[in-house]
Parts: C-alpha cells; structure tokens; sequence
C-alpha cells in the first residue's frame, strides 16, 4: 500500500459516496482508473440494474485502461447477476493491477472475484481504505450479514432533552437547515417508520421533500399501529406520494384493515402484538435495506428496548423547553443503572445553521457488543 | 483603531482571563504598555485590595512607560480605593497614550476615568476589544448593574436528556475530563448552590477539587432547603471544607436550625418559602457575584421559570439512558407552546474529553429580552 494508493481510493470513496441512498438494494461503489499517474478513468454505480462502477470507470479509460491500475471499493463480481462479471471486463481491458478496499461481505461470493482476478495474472491488492470503505457501505454491510434493514433512529430535541412542550407542541425545535437535513436523510433510506400517535398528532406526509428536487424515489412509510387507529383521512394513507404499509396485531378490526386497504394502503398482521423483531423480519423479506425510525417516544423507546438501533442521529436545538412532563426522545423504562446506559461511539457533531447540531453515533450496546456491522470503522458521516 | 490596537489588546485579554475567578469581587484586567512596536510592560490584576493591572504593567516597563501607548481591558479608575487611583500613575509614568477596552460599567465612576486622563494631554481611544472585554468581565458587568450574581446552571445529561436513570443513579454520566472541568467551574465562582434533594440523595461536598491545586479559596456552598431536612451528617454541614449556607422557610423547625448551626452552617429564614428572588438578593447582599448552579430538576426548573440564568453550561454526554421517567436536566412545567421555549445565544460547543461535549450559550428570553449584561458579546469561553 502506498500514499498513491490511499489518495486514489480515497478518490473512489468519494465516488461511491456520491450515489448514496440511491443504488439500494446495491452497495454503493466507486471505481478509479489510473495509468502512468494520470486519473484516465472514473466512475460509480448509479443504481441497481445498471452497470457496477468499473464498467463505467473503464469504459471512460478506453485504451488507456491497457497496463493501467484499477482503485475500486468494493470487490468486483465474478457472478452474473443483472449484469456480466466484472472481473471479466477488467481482464478483458489488461488492467495490470487491482487495489481493493473490502471483499464482498456475502459469505457465498466473498474473495471469489479477487481469486479469479489473481488466476488471471492481475495483481491485487486488498483493504486499502477498508475502514471508510465498509463506513460507507453500512447498511449494505448489515443488510447481506443480518437479512433486516440497518435501523437508523433520528431525534430531534432541545438542549434539555424534550423532542415538545409539555402540552405535546414540537413545531418548530430545530430550524430550517436541519429539517432539509432531515428530508435528505429519508431520501437516502428505503423506508421511514413512525408510530400511530405520531400520525394522530402530527398526521405527516413522511415524504422526502428537499429544496430543488421536484421528483424521485420516494421511502416506503411504515406505520406500527396495533389496533388500526389510523385515521383513513391520514395523509400517509390518502396522498398517494408514496406506498404506506401498516403493521397490526392480529386481532385488529378487520373493517378497519379493510377501510384503510380500500385507500391503498398495505396492512401487515403480526403474531399477537407489533413487536420490533416482527416488523425488521418482514421488511427485511422484502427488500428493505435501510429504516429510518422518527418515532415519537413510544417507538423510539421500543427500538431501544429491542437493542435494534445500528446508528443514532441527533439533531440537538439551542433552546431550553423544560418540565419533567414534557416527552423525552425515547421512552419506556429505560436504564436502571448508568452501567446499562449505551454509550456512542464513533460519535460525530456537525453544526448546522446556526442553531442546531447533528450528532450521530452508534449504539454500543452495555454487554460490549456492538449491534453495527461497522460500528468499528473509524471517521463519521 | 489599528490593527496592531486590536493585537495588543488581545494579549491584554488574555492577561486578564489568565486570572478569571480569582479577582472576586473586582473585575478581571490585563494592561500592556508599548514603546516603538515593542511590548515593555505586561500586568494583570491578580486578587482584591493587591495592585490593578495598570500599575504591575507601568512597574514592570519601569523608564520605557515615557511616551508608550497603555492598552487596558477595563477604564482605568480615577477613585481612591483600597489602592491609589490608577489615572495618577499612568500621567505620572509619561504614558502619552491609553487605549481602552470598555468603560467601567459602574454608572458612578464609567468615564471619570477617561475624563481625567484626557484632561491631562493623554490621548485616548475607547472600544477596541469592547465585546470580548464585557465577556471576559461578563460576571463583573452583571453583578456591578444588577446588584445580585450572574447566575450558570450547569447540567450534564446523556444524548437523550437524562441527568439520571429511572431509579435515581447517575455516577456517572460524564467522563473524567468533563468532571475535572466542573471542579475548575466551581473554583470560578463564588458560590454553589444545589437543592436539600441533591444532598440527600448523593450527599455531595461541593467543593472544587482539582488535580494538582492541594488548597485555594472554596465557594461558599448554598443550599435551598424549605424544612431544614439537611441532615446534621451531610459533609456539607459536617467538613469543614467550605463555609455552607442553608436557605430554608420561616416557619422551618427552630430545633433542626440549632442543631445545623451548632455543626457550624449558617442559616437564613426567608418571607414564606424559599423563592429564587429572594435567595439571589441575599447572596448579592453578600458580595456574592458568581452562583453556579448545580441543582437537580427541581432547583434548575425554579431558576428556568423566575428567568434567573445568565448562562447554561450543558455538559452532553455520548451515552443513551432512556425511560420518560428518568429526571430531565429542568423540572417544573417548562415551556407550554414553542414559541415560549428559551433560545440560546453564543452557543460554543466544545468536545471535552472523547465522550462528551461542554456546550454554553446565554439564553434570549422568549419575550426579546435577554437576561445577561454581555450576551450580544460575539465568541465564547
């Protein structure tokens, strides 16, 4: 490994991160063709069904990928799936070298292209910028080991802890720039899950609406709502801006389920009551990668309970609300003695506009284990 | 105004800060006196009844004080105090010039000090570094105008805004380097004050402890307890480490005040029960110019709803508690409608020690008004 080699796949980080929130159920990638210490080739993967970034990076280089040296983030495939193996494609361009910054974390392909490469003659190099690599793949790297979605619960409270007044009035703690925040970070998630006395009090539009981007792919909305008390005048069941399913205990009204389905809604029941586990297990099923829990208390406090949070995003406003009644970011009982705290690490604070602060973490859960894939790599965003 | 006036007066301020908490009740001052581009003469006011700062900077310049420029954080004084007026020997000494922060902000004697230079050929110039010289002074400009100390409450809670978990425990939420800045915080002020609750569950003994400093003066240890249930076995009566004094009710129990007095502790009967108000005009009765308040919900929730806060000190640990009935940092009813929430001026937010972080700002009243002499002063510390 050399200083070049840090630099340019440092390059290719970029890159990848560049599509984030936009390849799922892929990872994002980012490749970087270099001949003769001149960049000659780019590229990154753009979404899923399209080609994986080396195909874009070494068609960029042409000729030039001949002798030249490959910075990828990802190891390339050797399977055909929706497209061709890209190992094939780089032997095929006479690339000489391939510097890798993490092997593929499926059990069933891992190491198998960086052997069919080696076969080939091509020399490679492994974990380069492996830490940052598999940072900005989390929630690839915890979807392909755990089949359920990497679950980022995101708050918002005052410097006193209340995410509302006493009264239950929240509009607005933070400011302008970080509810922007906040509608970029659902783009990114596949899907974004609230509780139904969030949708009673606040009855949300959970979309992504960010300044400047009219259209889009929109999270999926979920709601936990054991006795179906969503209202069907609700905005996430009556809108249409994006598909909402709803989980619910098996014994809920079934004219209500009706009701809220005859608006399109999907409605989920689960064994007994919505439990976390149960919720995780079927988006999981489905495809979901990434949850963005907004929950209020309730919900919050249940995730916490179930140690199924694999990052925190905390947007910490300026101000002071007081009053012991006043909501708490996460409730239920919580910990009893500060040894069960949870403690955050790889913890990063980003001021925002002035008034606010971002702060995410990941949970270290109090026996030690962390329940991150890549809790352990180092740097944040 | 010149850059180089801005320049000399910042090492003027940084003299001055050098000796923050110790000058009470003066004013902290830092004076360095220049001839021909070269610093000749540097000095700080160090402790009450010892020399100003202007006189140890002219001593210290000696014959180079003839026609130099004086650079002074605070007016200099035209009265005789506990020491001679120090207009007398800046004229005296030839300095030809005077440079001054901010005017004394006691409305008796601001500008007689100019006043007299001027009228004694001195040229002077006024208002270089004037916010950064209210800040540094912001305790002395409060308690100089208002007559009653400039209130901090310190809190330290995890991510989610608990002060303690559920069951009331709370060793500890903060690491080391945060606590061994509070120890420094206590040294700052002249007085602590918790609530009867704080010492009966934690029995704490209030005193500033740091490493390395064996003696040095101790804040007077304040506690607001209506029924004298301070027990005579709490180290705060029972030490000797620091002088404590009890608020309490007029009609708390005559034998538990004798009994707390006979251990050494002062005891003050105040109309009806003990109110904010009445507890900081006593203190400012006193000298007091300084409380740091380190109450739990209860006392930090009173000091929030009498508007009695210059300054927050929120110590953020990295750690998730939980639980809507673990104590929130401020108690009582708190804001009803955001639009009544305190906002936070001069937020400085500062990691402390990889765990936490220490964030300070000056709350703005909702009506406008903010409740501190200094708080439009830019930067923080």
């Amino acid at each position: 490994m050399s200083g070049n080699d840090l630099s340019y796949m440092a390059l290719a980080l970029d890159l990848a991160r560049a599509t984030r929130g936009q390849t799922s159920p892929n990872p994002v990638v980012g490749a970087v063709v270099v001949r003769d210490g001149a960049v000659v080739g780019m590229g990154a993967h753009v979404k899923a069904g399209e080609p994986h970034a080396e195909v874009h990076a070494l068609r960029m280089a042409g000729e030039h990928a001949k002798d030249a040296v490959l910075y990828v983030t990802l190891e390339p495939c050797s399977h055909h799936g929706r497209t061709p193996p890209c190992v094939n494609a780089i032997i095929e361009a006479g690339i000489k070298r391939v510097v890798v910054a993490v092997a593929d974390p499926n059990p069933l392909v891992a190491g198998t292209g960086i052997a069919r490469l080696r076969q080939a003659g091509v020399e490679v190099t492994v974990g380069v910028g492996e830490a940052q690599a598999k940072k900005a793949n989390e929630v690839f790297f915890h979807f392909i080991t755990t089949k359920t979605p990497f679950v980022t619960v995101k708050t918002a409270a005052s410097l006193d802890g209340k995410i509302a007044t006493h009264t239950g009035h929240s509009r607005w703690i933070t400011g302008e720039e970080a509810r922007q925040r906040v509608h970029q970070l659902r783009r990114e998630h596949d899907a974004i899950l609230v509780g139904v006395q969030t949708v009673l009090a606040d009855d949300p539009e959970l979309t992504a609406r960010q300044q400047g981007i009219a259209r889009g792919k929109q999270p999926l909305r979920v709601i936990l709502d054991n006795q179906l008390r969503t209202p069907s005048e609700a905005r996430v069941i009556r809108d249409g801006k994006a598909p909402t399913l709803v989980f619910t205990a098996d014994d809920a009204p079934i004219g209500r389920q009706k009701e809220l389905e005859s608006h399109g809604a999907e409605i989920v029941r689960l064994e007994g009551r919505v439990t976390v586990e149960q919720v995780l297990a079927v988006l999981g099923e489905r495809g979901i990668t990434s949850l963005f829990v907004e929950g209020g208390a309730a919900v919050n406090g249940s995730f916490l309970q179930a140690r199924a949070i694999q990052k925190v995003v905390h947007f910490l406003s300026y101000k002071l609300i007081g009053g012991q009644g006043a909501p708490a970011p996460y409730g239920g009982l919580g910990a009893a003695h500060m040894g069960e705290a949870i403690s955050l690490a790889d913890v990063d604070v980003e001021p925002i506009g002035g008034s606010d602060l971002c702060i995410t973490g990941y949970p270290v859960w109090p026996d030690g284990a962390s329940n991150s894939e890549t809790r352990r790599n180092a740097g944040c965003k």
